[in-house]
Formats: structure tokens, sequence, C-alpha cells
């Protein structure tokens, strides 16, 4: 095993609140054990092409508390070709630098994955990504901040909809996965959560929503936007079957990914960007560093972008039990 | 001049943050000065269907930091008739109210003198909307917590733009006006802002995007809903013109609405609630009470829905100045 | 074991965010499972006067996205006493109350205990306070708000003390633990931390405050209020040891309690609220419903007020890590 | 009247929210009307050190959204002697700089006059500090801000207030001026306010805290820091005179003076920043630019740092109407 004296760290894939603190921490955890760091913009693509920068203790300072991420992220097509990786290989050994730590979700994995078999440098993998649906940590950098966002959005929905008598349905991020629209919904007291992962029961969800009709005047409908029917689809059928309700419908979209992150994803953040520079001097590689049960877990990369669809149970119970 | 003991409130039309200050304020004031003060329910629906209940100043406890209406809000068809206006005079002169308070916006004001002249009731105004589109006030109930809700959200695209390098689209509420994309525009530094009030200059947008190339790495464009083109017609030019750019749109939508007020909105609403009753105890009628330059000052409602798009000249400058 | 008709749930110590979300949870699943379901006013205070309600579905309506608790909470020298816990079982009888669930900290579950004991009755708890101090949940309801509200008013002091070059002494919750200050700590990226479990070692932390001089303009201690030294204190012993600096101190105190619950306070508290029910159902009793690695756990309230010092050493490491 | 080619901008006195935005407002009108722009860094003690630097478009993108000050502030003791500003001077000559903004309040103005006078430098003053204690303008650039926050805190404030039946002391900022302490009071529905423009009538406040007592169950007093009294001798006179009451004082401090802008202040900043680059263009010196009725407007010096005690007795009638 080589000694490690360079590192260098990238953000990839969408950007999730909390990436700021991650490479914060790498930065500082590397100078604290006596390593270079450099910085990658813009994901692999700034591998690819040479963007990187020495970063210092100072050149993250004060950045723990800011969404998005200074190092910027894109994603790389030049990445996917075998080219493209020599060129960042080539990169790489100008600069010395022996390991990478990269940030992302599946695909920045996936291509991490990639770069090893070919070029055997050792990396280590931060779960960066607001939808949570990686496996081999509890949860990712961002989700936290993002069901907030999206609680603190509802919340105000939830006032218009009170005021008015109105049924709100709102499509939240989550392309295949259900967990912003199920732990938000049971946040914001929502009627109804439909998810990619369970399929779309309209009887009972009408059933339900005339049962409780005289305990609240106003309704609102988590849908995933990963859902197949999407949130316009779903709120078509619902002014079909329900005439004489307002029915309106809010597409949260694009707010969910920024933002100051919350305490949570901060300290998230902060202990996997210490433990991925500390795998790395101790050997690891090829492995995505999580938070299991309040501990640091390493998990290999291909096992961490195998999300299985493992919704909890007790949470779509949960909805159901307290939308009376 | 008939002595008014009872009075009543009302909010109608669209809710807007600061309404239950409204409520709040009228209620105090009333028993302050020895009055009965009623609630109606739903805006003039509840006058049609004498959804009328007692307020005392417990019942309006707690409420100043609440969004929406605890008297709720709806458009009425059946108080556009006359028939519905006399249902909803005769649930009054039940009750003995001598007077009105009506919380809304051009629509509520016009129905408030339609009534006046039918039945000879007095009413005072409010200005309660979030589009800040009323003459004989500065600024209306709800429109400082709208756009800092907005300025809040584009916050968080931003940034999602920076780490992206990308230009984002972003849709806000105003539909005959540009205030709520004008003042958010400036406060987010966005790079271009399109309102109703005046004609899409395509060229010039395109040139200053062009110009400022090499300051900036994302660009926000705030479109007022009431625009004729909209964010969806808007994005798409963009991305004719741009095809480099990575262009996305956000329609912010509900969000707008609701929400905790701001203290602007507490302080204003809190003032013309006290303001509103004394002028009906002091003869007032068919007038709106409006904030121009910290005093309170009472306007005609046929003045005060004669909203002139004279936009601010120097805040449409501005915009340009600062997206260097 | 007798079946379970009628249940009473109560807060008690002080209020915690995500109480409101426990009491709605308790009362719709208790609805859900065909209970009757009453609040207690004020604690075990309630319980001793006689301060009972019947609750429907739609008494907790729209509560979840509130703060404080609707029931209200007092500490109750009278249910110290056994006359007062005698007049607490008549008034239960009197309503043929078969079980609580109570909501709040060690000296609510301690209470509880002695209930159980002397009148052998069913109660299940819940763990309702900010400081999580409570062995048997990885979170108590509460402490995750209070931690966000913590890094919202230290990011703002950041502001100020960047601005002017400043060190502030912030002086946070925590009378026995020193969770709260740890956790704000890293996602403030506090320079030095200071709890109650850990003897302060000034000289570390002068030293460590002369080093980082270079990287920081402006520097973050955080106190926990129950360290021997306190605030006060500590922000005298450093303006002793760095004449030249410009020391402040801020003591944050009670706005750490109210406020919004985050998502995470009102799905911990929506889980073990039913949690709690089906519980009692299930014939469980003495108990303290927890959330361990994601999973609902009862613990006996004996061994859930034996929290123990157990500050994790990793996040210690952390904050020295990263303060670089 | 010699032509402008360049100009430096700083920040002086305790640091505001919108100084960024005004910041970037003078660098980019500046810019956009060919000037050549320096940021003098630590306020006078910059100008008197030389620290001073260029400043482009770039330097000040994405700052609006920031508290406290990129170039940071601080109070200058050498700049209050004529030597010290004789350096400043010849700092400002070698860099051939041909006029200053200067953002900040009373003190920084009082030090502008003198430069004026002795070195004949043309300077613009915009005013910016939390206290809204300044003439010329309805508003100083930070006051918005700061009032929110305190309306958010005290908002928290009232949950615990509300849940514990409890009277809460909250001491707010403001040495001589009662301004965020009036404003705040009447957004949060305080019982009473004390500010240091009015006497203190105890008998009275305590005449008020009985008769609302049926109404209320949580009190609030909102407390000026400039109060000759100041929190802890209120809240111990209270104690005294109310001993059946809970009692707890709280001072908010320094959370006050950071933070995120809101929209107001940002456009205020924004629109006072362009005048002051115009202004002084078009030959203006010694005056402060200020927002009068929404419309922008000079005032000298002299006459902007007199402002005189004229609380708006409106704002205290209203306290009192609506703390029925």
């Amino acid at each position: 095993m080589k000694t490690i004296k360079n590192i260098a760290v990238l953000t990839s894939g969408g950007d999730a609140p909390g990436m700021n603190a991650g490479i914060r921490a790498v930065v500082r955890a590397g100078i604290y054990n006596g390593l270079n760091v450099f910085g990658v913009k813009r994901g692999y693509d700034g591998l690819v092409n040479g963007e990187i920068v020495p970063m210092d203790a100072k050149s993250v300072a004060n950045i723990i508390q800011r969404g998005g991420t200074i190092l910027k992220t894109a994603r790389s097509d030049e990445f996917r070709t075998y080219e493209g990786r020599k060129k960042a290989f080539e990169n790489i050994q100008k600069l010395e630098i022996d390991a990478l730590v990269v940030i992302g979700g599946d695909g920045t994995f996936t291509g991490a994955s990639k770069f090893i078999e070919e070029f055997d440098i050792p990396i280590i993998g931060m779960p960066g990504t607001i939808d949570n649906d990686l496996a081999g940590t509890d949860f990712t950098i961002g989700y936290d901040t993002a069901i907030n966002t999206v609680v603190d959005a509802v919340d105000k929905i939830r006032d218009t909809a009170e005021s008015h008598d109105r049924l709100f349905v709102v499509e939240v991020m989550g392309r295949d996965s259900g967990l912003i629209a199920l732990r938000s919904g049971i946040s914001t007291g929502a009627e109804a959560v439909l998810i990619p992962e369970i399929k779309v029961d309209y009887d009972a969800i009408m059933k339900r929503l005339d049962k409780t009709r005289k305990n609240k005047a106003s309704r609102i409908i988590i849908v995933a936007e990963g859902d197949k029917e999407g949130g316009i689809v779903v709120a078509d059928k619902i002014k079909e079957n329900f005439p004489h309700y307002d029915v309106r419908l809010s597409i949260l979209g694009h707010i969910q990914r920024g933002g100051r992150p919350t305490c949570m994803d901060r300290v998230l953040a902060s202990r996997l960007g210490v433990a991925s520079v500390e795998g790395l001097i101790a050997g690891r590689r090829g492995e995505m560093a999580g938070l299991i049960c309040g501990e640091v877990q390493f998990t290999p990369f291909k096992k961490a972008i195998k999300h299985l669809d493992d919704i909890n149970e007790n949470l779509t119970r949960i909805v159901e039990i307290l939308s009376l």
C-alpha cells in the first residue's frame, strides 16, 4: 500500500445542502493528518479538464452554513468514456494526487468504481444527494435539509388550503424513491402520500378523503415526482372524482435542492468527511462512508448503489392512521 | 349618523399573511371602544348564509403569528347577485350589526361599494392581498411576507444555479402587477425581471446575459405570472437563443400565499385594523384604510381599486445597473 | 389484562417542539384503534385537579406544525405527594380512564413509575425534551428542533463575529448534557465546545485559538449551560488570557425551546405516539417508547432515565479536527 | 467640481444586515457609470492603514443574501485624531481616490463630516444600522431584518410562555431608541413595551397585566436595552409585584445583528447604493442618501445624526389597544 500524501475532493451529480460541509471536513481532516488537499471543480469534468486547485484551511472557512457546493458540480459525458477517464488520470498523476474523495450519488459511485478498476486509484465516496436513495447509510447528506424545505413549503400551502377549504396536490422530488414524500407527508399531516414504490389505490384514497371530511377543512396530497402518475395526473384524477372540490396543484421543484443545511446534514457531512480521509489513510478504497445507527460504516460502492425499495411499512401505516 | 354598537369583520379574496393580525386588531380595537364584534366566515358567502359568530378578545389570542385567515375566505357568486346581497343584509339586521370591516382586494371593495349603495351600511376596507395592487396604501397586507417568501425560494435556487452554472427562469405571482417580481428580482440579484407593465425586449435581455457572462456563473430571470409570455414561454425562448445554456424553469406557485407574516405585515395590519374601527366610529364609510408615508389615510373604494401601472422607474433601472 | 377502552395523554416538564405532534398522534391512533381519548391539562397538575377533556380527531387538527403544547405543561408539587397522586387516580377512575400516555423527561417518568406502583395503572412514556438526555432512544422529541434553532442563532452571530473579527462565547441549553452544545458546535464550525461531561482544558483551548488565528477572523466557543463554569465565567477567562481579543458573550436562553418543529421531530413524535397507543393496547406499561436505529423500541422507565454520560468520542474529536 | 473617476466604499460601526447589498450596489453602480471602485477594509481603520483593494463586478457576486459585511467593520480610535485622518487622506491620494461612500450610523457620519472639512473630499453616507435612529430616512439598512429576527425569537418564546402560563421579559436592542422594541412588540402581541423615550409607568403596566389575565395565559413584556431600567431590573420589579407569576428573562443580544437580510433591506440598500454613486457624480457631498416615502432624498450629515425621539404616538397607543 502506497503512503497517501496528496488527496483531492470533488462533488458530482445534483447539488445537495451539506456538500460544502463535506468539502470542508475533507480539506481540514486532510490537513490535520498532514496531507495536501486539492479541490476539483465541476465534478469529474474538472478531473478530465484539469480544473484542480490546492485547498488550505482558510479556503473552506465559513462555507459550512451554505447550500450548493463551492467546487461546483456537473454531469460529465467525457468521463463516461475511457479516453476521458485516461485524461483524468493523467491530470491526477501530474499533481501526484494519490487518492480521491467523491461526494455524490449512485452515478458518482459508478464512475468511481470504473476509475478504480482501470487506473488503480484509491477512492472513497460520501453520500451527497437529497434523495436518500443509497444503501450503506441511514441518511444521505442533503436529505434532512430537503425534507425540511418541503415541510416548510407545505406548511405555507396548508395555510391557504385551510383558509379556502381547498385540496392541494403537492409534487415533491424523488425520481425513484418516495422517501422525501413519505417523511414530509407524515410531518405535514398529509391526507395521502403517493410514492413510486407502492401502486396507487385511488379507491382507497377517495374513500379516506370522504371519511375525513368532517375533521379537516383542507386536504394535502403529497406525490413523489417519480410516481408514474405525476402530480398533474393525480390532480386531474381527483378533480374528476371530486368535482365539488377546489383542487390545486403545486410542484415544489428546484427550491428543494438549495438552502442552508440543517444541523443534521452538517454533522453528517462533517463526520463522513473526517471518516473518508481517515479511511483512505487506513488503506480503504472503493467504498462509501455512511452513518448507520450513529456509527460510521464503509460499504462497497456496488452495494451502496443498490438501494432497495424497502419503504418502511410503519411509515406508510402512520400516514393512514394519522390522517383521520 | 347612527351610533355604532355592533360591527362585523370578514376576509375575502385570496388569503394573505397578516389577515389574522388584521382580524385581531379589528376585534380588539372594537372591544376597546366598547363595541360588540362579530366574525363572518368565508367572506361574503358567510354573510349570505348567516355564518356569523361573536368574537371576544380571547378568540383572537395567538393568531397574530399565523398565516391564512381564521375566518376563512371564499369568492361568493351569490353575493354578486342582488338577491344574495339582500340575504346578507337581512342576516346583518337580524344581529343588529351596524357596520362592517372587510379585508381583501379590489373584488372585495367592489362588492362592498355595491352593498353600501343598495343597503346603506357603513363599511371600511383593509387592503389584504399579496399583490400590492391597490392605490391608497404604500403596501398591502401580505405583500412584504410574499416577497420575502419569494426571496427565500430564489436564494435556494441560486445555490443550485451557482453549483451547476445554470440559468433559472422563476415565475412568481402577480397577475396584473410586476411588483412582486420587481422587488424580489432586485433582492436576489436577478439578471432580468419581466413584468406585465413593460413590453419584454428579448434582444436587450439576451445582450445583457451575454455581457455579464464573465461575472456570474449562474443566472436568474424572474417572470411575473401575469406577463403574457409566462414562465414557460420565456424559458423556451431563452433555450432557443442560448442553446448552450442549461435552462431550468421553476414556478413558485402557491407557497407565496401562506406562512408566518413578517413584522411589517403584522404592524401594518394592526395599525389599519385599529384605524378601520376608529374610522367607522368617526362616521367613515366606503373607504379603504391604508398607510401612506407612515400615516394612516382613507381612500374611497372607487379610487383604491384603480391601481395605475405606475411601476417605479427607479426600480427597473436598478435591476439593470446591478445585474452587471 | 384489562381491555383498554379509554386513555388519556398529558405533557409534562419543560415544553419541547414536537409535543403537539405527539399529542396528535396519540389522539388519532387512539381513535383509529377504537378508543376514547382524553387530554389532561398542565401535566400531572391537571390530573390532580381534574382538568381532563375529551379529545376528538378535529381537536388536534393543524397542531403538528406548532411549537409548545396545546395541553400545556407544568411541574406539579402536589403529584409528588401520595395525597396528590391519590386525587389524580380518583379523577382517572371517575372518567374510567384505563391507561395514560405521558410525554416528558426523566421527572415525568419518575412520577409515572411511582403512580404505576401505587395504583396499578398502565402508563407508556414518550421522550419529550430538548436535552436528548434519555436512554432508550437515539433522539428525544424536540432535540432536533432545538439544535437547529441554536445553529440558526450561531450562524447569525458568526456574521457579526466575522465582520468585527470578534470572539463570541455562546451559552446553550443542557444542564447535565453537552449534546446540544456538541452537535451545534460541529454544525457552526465552533473553535471549541465546552460540555459538562468533559473537564475544560483551558490551556488546550488557548493554544488552539492561537494556532488557528491565521485561518479565521472570527471565533465561536459554545458552552453548555450545565458546564460548571457557565458562559460568563468562560468569557471572563478568555478575556484574561487574550486581552487583545474583542470577546462577547451571548446566552441564547429560552428561544431554544419553542418554534415550529423540524421534520425529524414531527416524524419521531408521530411514530412514537402511534407506538405508545399500540403498546398500551398490547399490554405494555412502565416503559418509554423510543426510536433506536430507526425502529421503535420500549425501554423500562427506570432504565430510560439513567442516561449515561457517554458522549460520543468521535464528536469531540471532530470539533478539534475541523476547527483548524 | 473635479470629475470623479475613482471611488471607495467602506462599512463602519456595528454591522447590519444589508451592508453587503449596499457594497454590491456601490461597486456595480460605480462600474456601470465608468468609475473604478475600491473597497476599504475595517472601516476608517483600513483607510488609516491603507487596507484598500480594487473591486470588480465579480467581487460582489452572491453577497446580496449574506449578513455582516465582506469589507468588515471596526471602530477606529486613530481616525478620531487629526494624525489618523491625515494618514487616511494620504492613502486616498496615493490611489487617486476622488470620493467615498461610507455605510454606517451617526458615528460614521460624524467622522465623515470632519474628514470633509479638513481634507475637502466628497463623501456620501448610507444609513447602515439596525437601530433606525437616523433622520433623513424612513428606515435604516438592517432595521427590517433585525425586527424580524426579534419577532421570530419572541414567537418562539411565546410558545413556551403559552405552554407554561409564564410571563417573559424580553430585552431587545436599542440603546437610545425604542423603535426595535415598539414594532416587534406590536408584532408579537406584547402585553407591554418599555422604551427609553417614555417613562415607565409600572402601575399602569401592573393594572393592564391584571386586567388581561382572563384573555391570555402568557404574557410578554418587551424592554429596549436602552431603557434605564434594563431587562433585569424590569423582571425583578414584576416578580416583586406579581409574586405568583412565573417570570422569566430573555436577553436576545447579538443574534439581532446578523442573518440573511430581508427583501426590504436588500432593496433599500440597493437603491441607496445606486443613489450614492449617482449623487457623488452629480457633485453631492456631506449628505446621507435615505429613502423617504419611497423616494431617495439626501440629508446633510449634521441633520441626519440628530434623530429626534419622535416616537410615533400611534404605535404606543396600538400596543395598549391590542394587548387586551
